[in-house]
């Protein structure tokens, strides 16, 4: 069904606030939520309610507690989330190296002992609006796969970069895997198939039930029992086709992340600690060249790249390009929410006392 | 047939001495050439030295130029190569950038009117010998079709990641597209088929035959006329296995090279200036904590990725590990040349009267 987005922020806000978030915070983590469902990436969006509230039931997540500053340079921060979520501990630090790289051209952060912080995009595109590249990334839980791995080891570990562009930001948004873990439990909430080559099972060997993938997904990355398989690399099955390519990216971000933060690896998360770190970093690109001839020479090369030749029946989509499309619609026609997540909304609203938003 | 390396190292020093470069300049040049060919990288080793000595004559590189500095803060350099070749004018700025990341903690910088530079991770590994992450990014040539694109625009824009770690650091180095124009190269010259989905024609039908691929990319990448196809991005033939993240990290790599450094996109580099951009960040990882804890925390993490369940009869190899095993034995047992670049050199030699080495 659909609901508008407007109803589904009332109700994440009034959730948020009987779970003990104060009014800025859980305003903050709502924005994320319907910021993603509004842009069609309803894998992060109110779907993972159910998630971030066992989360707090674990207490691995702590409503009430803040990020603090640990270490700082005029161009650096290294923050501790205390267990706050991800999106709290990430716009406070983003807001911060907003400020660092204007000041010196550029800036980066870690954060350890975070959670999930949403879409990586959200906190690039933050600094996008102040004519700033932005670049965010984060591990996750373990899911994927090394090449010739028959075990899952690194996470999903996204990755975004957004750069100032027309008529919308350059915002290159997503796991470095095939596919994040989201888009998985998206179709086997829907009861459909996985169209490509994205899971393996114990013998690498490529899995199309969204649902078995998905409940092989849930024991790796949330039990201490670790069987085999998981999701691939980008590049695939084979060798031959550069998967040590995607694992190689994939494993930079681990690095960038929970050895640099000196958090948790992804591989780590399922048991004890369940802690996730993120890197962040804002250049400013008007050290180089003046922000409006830069940002008209990148949005002419992207309009060069929409027309080239190209198979009939298709588009050629710069990142971002589907996500505005989708955020302008949706503004109209509301979020569209799967039926599991209705149900999962509706246990959650009876628990805390809000309603559930009526469809559209 | 194997040369020694040393052997190798005199022979292009001769060369490029006749050619004009200084003994400096020179030294560096045949060093990245006889470091390529070492680490087993022999698509970007001495078999690119007739293409360089193409370039000469035709002016896109010229041997005597030196790179300059145009702007400057204390974390960014934007240089300008005055068409001196790759090597020179990114070896000049990395150690610019190792010296400003010491004192700012990281530093970034692009260079515009550049040549080809070999191997990037030549200049990542220059910082790692400090303690420092080293970032290093170049566009190419038009090589790469964009996601359902039936033409190249983008170029093979090589992107390297190094971190300090032990036995030796970790070395992510290569094309972000499938592979890189080189490796199609290597195989042409041995007249070996392509073994993956590497290549498309027009239509975008995968393409086995590596000469026909070859001549291919030679008129796409070389002459004003763009006939179809090229190689592919990371991710394949199809949408459905994510070709686009292949295609966005492609795209963020010339964003940071033409686009930040003001220079040609790769598209534009078959006609006119010719001119490549290089992109490179430095970061000292120490800002965040103790350089010998994290080299450990890295290095483990590494020993416990080569140690997972794998397919029988494979290894799982950290990003590295190929080139620094190849680079030991190539110093013993000599590098090796295939037959085609072997006749190149007969013919350089003679036009500069530098006698070829002697087989091993």
């Amino acid at each position: 069904m659909r609901i508008s987005a407007e109803a589904e922020r009332q109700f994440l806000e009034a959730v948020f606030k009987a779970q003990q978030f104060n009014a800025q915070d859980g305003a903050l983590l709502a924005d994320t939520l319907v910021d993603a469902d509004l842009r069609g990436i309803s894998s992060h969006g109110i779907q993972r309610l159910d998630w971030y509230t066992r989360m707090m039931k674990d207490h691995v997540l702590e409503p009430t507690h803040q990020p603090e500053v640990v270490k700082e340079t005029a161009t650096s921060l290294l923050v501790d989330a205390n267990k706050s979520m991800g999106q709290i501990a990430s716009g406070f630090t983003m807001n911060k190296l907003i400020e660092k790289a204007k000041k010196m051209g550029l800036a980066m952060a870690v954060i350890r002992n975070s959670n999930h912080f949403g879409t990586a995009g959200y906190y690039s595109r933050m600094a996008c609006k102040h004519g700033l590249i932005g670049i965010s990334t984060t591990n996750t839980r373990p899911l994927v796969v090394p090449t010739n791995a028959l075990e899952a080891f690194l996470g999903s570990n996204a990755f975004a970069f957004t750069f100032p562009a027309k008529p919308h930001p350059f915002v290159f948004d997503g796991a470095t895997s095939v596919v994040s873990s989201g888009k998985i439990q998206v179709l086997a909430k829907k009861g459909e198939k996985i169209p490509g080559d994205w899971a393996v099972d114990e013998n690498r060997h490529v899995l199309h039930d969204a649902q078995k993938v998905e409940d092989n997904l849930g024991t790796i990355a949330f039990s201490a029992h670790r069987p085999g398989g998981g999701v691939l690399t980008l590049g695939g099955q084979d060798e031959v086709n550069s998967n040590y390519k995607g694992f190689g990216n994939s494993l930079i971000i681990e690095i960038l992340t929970g050895i640099l933060a000196q958090g948790s690896l992804s591989a780590d998360t399922n048991v004890g600690k369940h802690d996730f770190s993120q890197f962040f970093m804002v250049i400013d690109p008007s050290v180089f060249g003046d922000l409006d001839v830069l940002t008209a020479n990148v949005s002419d090369m992207f309009d060069r790249i929409r027309h080239l030749k190209h198979l009939p029946g298709t588009k050629i989509m710069i990142p971002g390009d589907r996500e505005y499309k989708h955020y302008d619609e949706n503004l109209v026609q509301g979020v569209s929410i799967d039926d599991k997540t209705i149900a999962e909304m509706q246990a959650i609203g009876q628990a805390y006392g809000v309603p559930v938003p009526a469809a559209l």
